[in-house]
């Protein structure tokens, strides 16, 4: 590894010249520090010293993006420069580890005064770090082999409503929408391990209808127990789910962290399903934070296999463009195939963004979860699980989806309650 | 726990009618969803539902602080609304759980479009939550006893520079400092276990340089070495570092996430530093994220003992006010006075924040970390730590820092050279 770098691409909005602030940003997260000190020596410099490899000048804006920065030199009209950086490290600063190399390429350097923004995109790094890692267990090909289906989308639903339900009440829940015909459903991110729901009754009763299902169809419904908590209690609950037949588990990302989910990875025997809630916090200012290439990348080869992309026409304040890159990122292999993680679309979605989906993507492999748009189909779950199907086969044959509804009728009941297509749930 | 509520404050920004854009929110973090489904009931909800305890509007601004936000109904000047609202929790929805905690109290409500700002400000939580959180095993008292520092700031530096040292040089650094006076020394966050420095290796090497000093002198410095890492590596080099002697572990809060320290807590017998390298990406626009009081909750009642802080005047671009509510954070009880964890002032410290650091926390239990500060000192290091401590002794007798360097010769240099008073290094 000694002579590998890792490299980071930033966005950054500064007011001072663009070179000397990337160069305080490659001296903050390596050898640098503003005093000088014993020690420091040229050799040392030259071996541990990050580098700005690239620098490309962007827009330049009026005003600073957020507050804290260093006041511009004496100027009548302060610019804000944005520039796109790349920066290298030695792979050796960090070792094989996860953990710290968030600490180097994502540590203080959000801080800085050079800067009135600054946000990571993007992760790039040696086939000898990247396969030290465990990465995802399962995957796309795994994943599909559980259930089943290869293809087309792995369908699916989320528990509601998503707090107060007791294991019984879980159990009745999905055995609707198994019945339906479904291939996947999962907890919500706000139910773990409640006094009222512990994990262990919970998914006893759910897998108790999914292997009826099971043994009635033929088809294995893969249910995701949210196992979020410390380290030991996810390792119990994961035992928990596997000794009453579950398949899969999830986790809150942001709450388990890197090391987290490092160690539950180490130890499970069944897919991990990650959950990305607090994200908006970690990536809403874009000029601040993360994008989803270089963030998902550190939970990914942590471990994950299906990770939570938002949808396109979602209920929240994410853009389509960024959906999409998340989704191909997830998709994408870092070392080599078997690194890719299943991208889980959700919120407000119907057969209306399959289109969209699919031509983003190019290909299927992606888990499609709707709520509403199953749960409340006029005609029922099974018509909503259908639709879905419908829409999806349209999209993947290049079919308009107002000419496949008219031979498909839950398609046509659905686009005219949730329609037109092009429109959210 | 099953009557009791905990409670989340967050200052919010909205073009929609407040009060609505306050009732979604709770609607989405407990029993809400945007669609008719079955099995919510009135009951389920009086149970289980979120409820918005308190609004207070604050300014108005003429543009979104974030994008992504649902367009206001149709005005010519839209408005945007902030407000403080306060959000109580059935203690019930989250159980006994850190994580879940952060699911619910910061999870999805970041990305919901009836805001163009939101941010978690403060928490509120019953007593049989926050006794069921492990919290700090040494905290305030517990680190001033292995230090035997009782009346001032714990003093000390960190390791430079921050990468590429071996741990006989790493070592040879910590030997000036101890020689010069300090209590505590730690890693940099950017060093763990990279091959050069294994932590094995490294703790070895300073223990030996610590115990020779307690050996003549008979005082304990502290050194906290950085094992940030997966779970099962934390502990096996929080053994490596007890087993050489050592009195503390450092980790990287971000990076290892609140299960992670969860299970370090767990296991550990050695005091806990925890640095928070990425905060900025968490809390530096004012309208996004955690203010510090809230966030730093999760990791003091996980396992922290020491939590930085940033400094007055420091050389990053938080603000005095905002460092000072952090500090006031850490020492406030929770459930207890044992729950209280030390700040770590550090970031271009020197003597010259000493008045206005005492001033504002009306006590010196904390840490007061100082790179430039003391080994820049004209004099060197030794006069870098004489200094700083002299500058304790005036703030805390209430004598103007320019008068007490009459009669100490190290601060009077430190003032000429750092100076003047009320300036940063």
């Amino acid at each position: 590894m000694s002579d590998e770098r890792l490299r980071a691409t930033y966005l950054i909005e500064t007011a001072r010249p663009l070179r000397e602030a990337a160069s305080a940003m490659a001296g903050e997260q390596s050898s640098g520090t503003f005093v000088d000190v014993p020690g420091e020596t040229g050799e040392l410099e030259a071996r541990h010293g990050a580098r700005v490899e690239d620098l490309v000048e962007l827009d330049v804006a009026d005003e600073p993006s957020l507050p804290g920065a260093a006041e511009p030199e004496r100027s009548a009209n302060p610019e804000y420069r944005r520039a796109r950086v790349v920066v290298s490290f030695p792979a050796e600063n960090v070792g094989a580890s996860l953990p710290n190399l968030r600490a180097t390429v994502a540590g203080n350097l959000f801080e800085l005064r050079q800067f009135s923004g600054l946000r990571l995109l993007d992760l790039e790094l040696p086939d000898s770090f990247t396969r030290s890692c465990p990465g995802p267990q399962f995957g796309i090909e795994g994943t599909r082999e559980i259930v089943g289906v290869e293809d087309r989308p792995i369908i699916g639903t989320i528990v509601k409503p998503n707090v107060g339900l007791t294991p019984a009440e879980t159990a009745d829940t999905v055995a609707e929408v198994v019945d339906a015909g479904l291939d996947f459903v999962k907890d919500d991110e706000l139910i773990a391990d409640p006094p009222y729901s512990p994990v262990e009754e919970r998914v006893e009763a759910v897998m108790d209808v999914v292997r009826d299902h099971e043994a009635e169809t033929g088809q294995e419904v893969m249910y995701a127990c949210n196992i979020t908590g410390s380290v030991h209690e996810m390792l119990e609950r994961h035992d928990a789910v596997k000794d009453a037949g579950g398949n899969c588990v999830m986790v809150s990302m942001n709450s388990v962290g890197i090391s987290g989910l490092l160690d539950l990875r180490r130890e499970a025997d069944l897919p991990i399903h990650a959950h990305r809630n607090g994200w908006g916090a970690l990536s809403r200012h874009p000029l601040l934070g993360f994008d989803y290439a270089a963030y998902h990348t550190f939970f990914r080869l942590a471990g994950a296999d299906h990770m939570h992309v938002n949808g396109i026409r979602n209920k929240f304040c994410e853009s389509d463009a960024s959906v999409v890159r998340s989704a191909r990122a997830c998709q994408a292999p870092i070392a080599d195939e078997d690194d890719r993680v299943m991208p889980v679309f959700s919120s407000g979605q119907w057969a209306g963004q399959a289109p969209e989906t699919y031509e983003a993507l190019g290909n299927p492999d992606l888990m499609y979860l709707a709520g509403g748009g199953i749960l409340g189909h006029p005609d029922g779950p099974a018509a909503g699980v259908a639709h879905i199907k419908q829409g999806w086969e349209a999209a993947m044959r290049g079919i308009p989806l107002e000419e496949y509804a008219e031979t498909h009728e839950e398609l046509r009941t659905a686009i005219e309650y949730y329609g037109p297509v092009g429109s959210g749930r």
